[in-house]
């Protein structure tokens, strides 16, 4: 019995570390067993406002090859037409319905669960959440609202919120302060039922091409740190949006291939969807940490960048 | 053998349930047992800026039973001098070397540990920290001079730290903000071996006598979540700060008796350090909360409010 165990434990330990670098054989064969790629956009598409070199080709090499896009991302700033606006500033072509933003999977998480159009919602974050809560039929407070607003306690203020807000959703915010902190805090703490729903929990992310910034887990830490919940998350790595890619694209998940740069948001989402996974070195992930012992997320394959796809298997 | 677990398990879960009001016979013994009494500052001396009533008579009666008085806060937005200066203005006399802020140990951690003084130390958080960061010698950044701080990501800006800051001081920070986030996250990523320090994590405070707003808890949460490393805590729970109790008053712990309003700092603090603990619930802790099964945490008495020591005891 000891045995067996030993023996299947080494086998997990070799099937977890079997991660390949894209070459034209293994590429090729990659291309023939999946209908759609599912790209994440941050460190894959582009970093920042500059697009990443070749993109825009290796697209449009996959839709030649009658492969369906999907572009998931974590990022909650934007709503799907200001991200089908940002692809099309950067020269690329998309259809707002091949967009699921984290602001998105926010929205439609509240649509599944029947939430009460008579209820608020309470949003630290920026206007993709808003735009997508509007367009589902969800009156929200604060966002970018309350992007100025102080607190003044030498005042000896009463702090006071909307009883009728029965969520509050956190993602990016780069203008969080103190009065949102409170605001999300009392509604979870005091509103009966209060809904506590993250985005998505990634520690930073390339808001610029430069360099990396706090992402939505910071922001979403703050909340847990004072109303001591943990939340819903409705982003990557959770699968709640793979439910309306299925539905909408009617592709099984294992002829489905997840391409992203995080290996505990993308590959950790492929992976639990049953998809199979490419990871590019382009962004958050290096190879270093991507061989570090420590590192249990191993995806199917790796290469450096998305355009490696046209290259290999390109005319 | 089987046995003897069962009823070691039972003696510790009656142990650990056996609180007792406060009366007048407990107290006596509770006061003759005592040298020292260490106090919470917010919820059991005042709320906000207005005194619980009947502080300064219970105070005053203490101390002419020969008691040492010491006050313990985990808020770290005052130094000691402010709060000397705080207790002044409520009408109560307090010397400078009878108060023990999370401001102070952050100081005197970074002291005990032989910090470079020719280090920096980032600052989230408020003048409290600073001012005992300078007396002790150290160079700070950050703190009050961030609060104004904004960040324009569309102008892609690249985000300069100094690479000298040695240790990142978080506490609670009403001007909380991205800029500083970013800032701590820096450091603390980059910056070789750099430390972070928390004053403390209460969840959250009374920053007003009308209610609660999120305390450093949330403020170390969010750098928590975007640098995924945990700090090292120099206030309550901790008993970093006893030490220096210790070696100040030359108190046996089992002869001192901590009155706090918090289960999970003050009266976990007090039991840490072998202390006699009072729970009064003037602050945080309500009664229901003390009796929940879920809770723990036992103070070895429970009373209304710190006057309630004078009203049984004195003359």
């Amino acid at each position: 019995m000891k045995d067996k165990n030993k023996s299947e434990k080494k086998e997990q330990e070799m099937g977890s570390s079997s991660t390949e670098v894209l070459n034209g054989e293994n590429g090729a064969s990659l291309l023939n067993s999946v209908d759609a790629f599912l790209f994440d956009c941050d460190g894959v598409i582009w970093k920042g406002d500059k697009l990443i070199d070749g993109v825009s080709e290796t697209l449009q090499f996959l839709r030649s090859q009658g492969k369906a896009l999907v572009f998931v991302t974590n990022n909650s700033t934007k709503s799907r037409a200001q991200y089908a606006s940002k692809f099309l500033s950067l020269g690329i072509s998309v259809s707002q319905d091949e967009i699921f933003s984290s602001s998105f999977a926010a929205a439609m998480y509240l649509k599944s669960i029947q939430f009460s159009p008579d209820k608020k919602v309470y949003v630290i974050g920026g206007e993709g959440i808003v735009e997508e809560l509007h367009l589902a039929g969800f009156t929200s407070l604060g966002g970018p609202d309350d992007a100025n607003k102080k607190i003044e306690l030498k005042q000896n203020p009463f702090f006071h919120h909307d009883k009728t807000v029965g969520a509050v959703v956190v993602g990016l915010d780069q203008y969080i302060n103190f009065y949102k902190l409170q605001y999300a805090t009392l509604c979870i703490r005091e509103n009966p039922g209060c809904l506590f729903i993250a985005t998505n929990r990634d520690a930073v992310g390339h808001m610029t091409d430069l360099q990396e910034w706090p992402g939505a887990g910071c922001m979403v830490a703050a909340v847990c740190g004072t109303t001591q919940k943990e939340p819903v998350v409705v982003g990557k790595p959770s699968t709640f949006m793979m439910d309306f890619l299925l539905k909408k694209f009617n592709v099984d998940t294992s002829r489905m291939c997840m391409v992203g740069d995080r290996l505990d948001t993308d590959i950790l989402f492929g992976q639990s969807a049953g998809c199979k996974t490419l990871l590019v070195l382009s962004g958050v992930t290096s190879l270093p940490a991507l061989q570090d012992s420590a590192n249990n997320i191993v995806p199917d394959y790796y290469t450096d960048k998305v355009s490696d796809l046209l290259q290999l298997l390109g005319p």
